[in-house]
């Protein structure tokens, strides 16, 4: 396990095989598993072996390297029509996370610029690494962002697992809460346990646990009464979708948080990197909500913990209003207030800086 | 299972034994337990075995119903004096629910009246199975009284389980949902599963199944997402111990509860016997809230959930201020706007009811 302190990483490339740690098993096992097929990746992001909006975008551009090289390796020449099924199958894995479809049409951008007579994959692999390598560096660029908006010796409350597990590394909200306690900024975590997947008990409270950063898990019920003791400075969060407004799609429970939040005057602070922003669409009311399987909230590891045929509803995400957001952290700046006006600022600013990249490329 | 639906009734006086049923496996195993002597009824309450407030006072009477035969037995005319040590070990079971404290003092003022050369057994029995039926009587007047406050077809949300399990039958909160049900008023439940116990998977799922109530069973962070879908008009619960001013202790995630209640204009009712009323205490603040076993949040069903010597905080219950309440049901009225002032006038009203009992006794 110290093995992997050093480095929490969850998508390698190796052996020109994408290689996932498997999210379902931890903290008690550590398995990693290969992939070979583009719909085994699809497949696996839909089970969740990896999960967290930017890892399901990095995963997804290394899955469209595998749909490539086999649509190279069946139709020659026809290897960008062929491609196209399989690229549905991997935007049909996931209907939240929009990194997942933006990671999928930049890489069929690169496609465009390919010839139909050479095997695509080199090219498509240099584009994936470098959609990794940005998400690694979003994250430092967000950790130290966010750090700065603490108060030294904050106590922080984060849901869900928006960790280094959920990136390509380093995490969004953890990444936050990482660079804040090595600024000396982060006193206490508290960990919601977040059902009904528990990413907070297997996931957050492992990574945080392994750096050392002081922490508490709680059953999610127990924010409320946190708040009222009046020992609570931010909540931080990630985020699967934010719509051009601010409005934000995160793990189910996070706009129960924000409204605690807003009743305690306790601050809500979102993590995500551009490519979570979804500005096609005006508010959070257009972000569709993916409701997952009953037997996540009637079983616990196969064991069932309520009656035979119980009737379950289980959204994995909900939205929280912009209004109830303090600050929404990216690679591009802080957003602090978020509006349609100030997120429209941001955009010209990440345009900017798109451009500037370019040129230099 | 249909047998037990007829009458769900967790707490039956047999043989000359107390028989609980075992809340810790439903609802897949129906198991029945008995017991012979007052110190296992005290660790079947802190094991909770048997749970709920009012259904911890009628185990508690039973329990000194016990505790007085064997202090009879081994002590003879001492009986009295050799019973406290019992009475203390069964009051120190759990902390929070005042109506344990309520039946034993109940149950010691009858003993205040006996003889020491007689075995208290009888008259003990007698007060016992009479805070036993007074406990279902109850039930069902505030079933009615809190059926009448909802409109037709209402959407309701109940956490916890305050239902037949929870009391000596019926229930409180689930009496009202029962009533209403009855009566026309309920058209849907839904059902937060509480964690980290999981009274609304295993036992509220488990009753309103039975019944044929329409539910809907959820993870406890999905009521935020529910409310501001604006399909909700209560949050319908029970309590474990009520200030004079109304402020109530209730399970973990009450409050949050409430909190989002009055943001969402959901109204909030707490049904409770006045046996859950602690007229010695000022406000909610003066209740000690217990701290439960870590594994309770780490662990289920002997599963790990989280890593190995994770540090968790498991308060089993919040305190939601009067304020946040529209309701307050009572056996003996209904508290509307919970206040100081009406809370006395209640109070009073209870007084010469409990006189006019006494009159007519």
């Amino acid at each position: 396990m110290t093995r992997l302190l050093q480095t929490i990483e969850p998508i390698l490339w190796r052996d020109e095989q994408l290689h996932l740690l498997d999210q379902r098993v931890l903290p008690h096992t550590e398995n990693w598993l290969a992939f070979y097929d583009s719909d085994a990746v699809a497949e696996a992001i839909k089970l969740m072996v990896v999960r967290g909006a930017p890892a399901i975008g990095v995963t997804a551009a290394y899955g469209v390297v595998l749909a490539a090289r086999e649509a190279w390796f069946s139709a020659g020449e026809n290897w960008q029509e062929a491609l196209i099924p399989a690229l549905k199958r991997l935007a049909a894995s996931r209907p939240t996370a929009v990194n997942l479809f933006w990671a999928i049409e930049r890489m069929q951008q690169t496609c465009n610029t390919l010839s139909k007579y050479e095997s695509p994959e080199p090219a498509l692999l240099e584009q994936a690494k470098r959609i990794h390598q940005e998400d690694v560096k979003a994250n430092r660029t967000m950790g130290q962002y966010g750090a700065d908006l603490l108060d030294n010796d904050s106590i922080v409350l984060t849901h869900c697992n928006a960790g280094a597990l959920a990136t390509a590394g380093f995490g969004t909200a953890l990444g936050v809460i990482r660079q804040g306690f090595i600024d000396g900024k982060i006193e206490h975590v508290y960990v919601d346990e977040t059902r009904p997947w528990l990413q907070g008990s297997r996931l957050t409270a492992w990574e945080l646990m392994q750096e050392g950063i002081p922490m508490t898990l709680q059953a999610d019920v127990a924010a409320g009464a946190l708040m009222a003791g009046g020992r609570l400075d931010w909540v931080i969060v990630g985020a699967d979708r934010i719509a051009s407004n601010g409005d934000t799609a995160n793990k189910i429970g996070t706009y129960s948080l924000a409204v605690l939040a807003k009743y305690h005057g306790v601050k809500v602070m979102v993590v995500a990197p551009t490519t979570t922003i979804d500005w096609s669409i005006e508010n959070g009311s257009q972000i569709p909500i993916e409701q997952r399987a009953h037997s996540e909230v009637s079983e616990i590891e196969g064991h069932a913990i309520a009656p035979a045929k119980v009737h379950v509803s289980n959204p994995a995400f909900d939205v929280t209003p912009a209004a109830l957001i303090d600050a929404i952290v990216t690679e591009e700046g802080v957003v602090s207030s978020p509006s349609k006006e100030k997120m429209q600022q941001l955009k010209k600013e990440e345009k900017n800086d798109t451009n500037s990249i370019s040129d230099r490329m």
